[in-house]
């Protein structure tokens, strides 16, 4: 990845503060003995125009992906891995702090990133409480699954 | 106006360079010898949860106005007073500057706001050139008055 020029942190912390996304999302996953993936996402959606930008945001943070999304048409920085997330996209929201109301979200999201990390999330109980914690986040985003059918599925899981 | 806890300023030039908005805008005002009023200003537009974020940008920046926009239902910080915008607005941005394609907007917007600081805005010749300008502000912007319009009021002004 190429190195961009130096951004200041702080200008990258305003910058997701406007339009950066912390998400915590669900799959079912028969594999797992939980039954249930848990997905920790950070993106930005940029406009074509702004591609350049979304560039330097990948360059600062030194890990994720920009691709195209064809249902917005915008393109969209993401930062998926837990380790990446745990080492690289934690750390400098909690050095360079969100000031907006997106800063709930971080929280929400910090700790489920660094549970996630310790495997923590493969714990029944402790997957309980992330998911609760993950439906207090992005009250306006849309979820595929609904959180009492995600419960269901633990309340199911033979111990 | 409180003044709110520091921001840092790299941090507003983040924000801005998502969620702000540099435009300029004409009426036709007949009271004036040159026929059309330059309007430029300098917004912010965010969801109600951030209405706090909004009160430390107007701290922050020490001018302008917070009002609730029904037709969005979004709150904006808005500075227009061609005085505020030259002497506060125009330098945070050439000190902590804009990275994404907003920053061409910008350097238009600095231009037309001097120029109006100057009162060359009432010289026809200026004025013709500030709307050329203006019109490759803002690509995806609604305008109320297509260029064509106001260059013809222009052309038609007794001298």
């Amino acid at each position: 990845m190429e190195k961009g020029p130096e951004m200041n942190p702080w200008f990258v912390s305003g910058l997701v503060d406007g339009e950066g996304c912390f998400s915590v999302s669900f799959s079912f996953r028969k594999k797992l003995k939980v039954g249930i993936e848990t997905r920790p996402s950070f993106s930005i959606s940029l406009n074509r125009r702004d591609l350049d930008l979304l560039k330097q945001i990948h360059a600062f943070f030194g890990c994720g992906a920009i691709r195209y999304s064809k249902s917005d048409r915008t393109y969209k920085y993401e930062s998926r891995s837990i380790s990446d997330l745990t080492r690289r996209i934690v750390p400098h929201f909690e050095r360079y702090p969100l000031v907006g109301s997106k800063s709930k979200d971080f929280l929400i999201f910090a700790d489920v990133c660094r549970k996630a990390n310790a495997n923590q999330h493969l714990n029944r109980d402790v997957l309980r409480e992330i998911i609760e914690m993950a439906y207090e986040m992005n009250p306006s985003g849309k979820r595929r699954h609904k959180k009492k059918d995600l419960l269901r599925e633990l309340d199911e899981l033979k111990v």
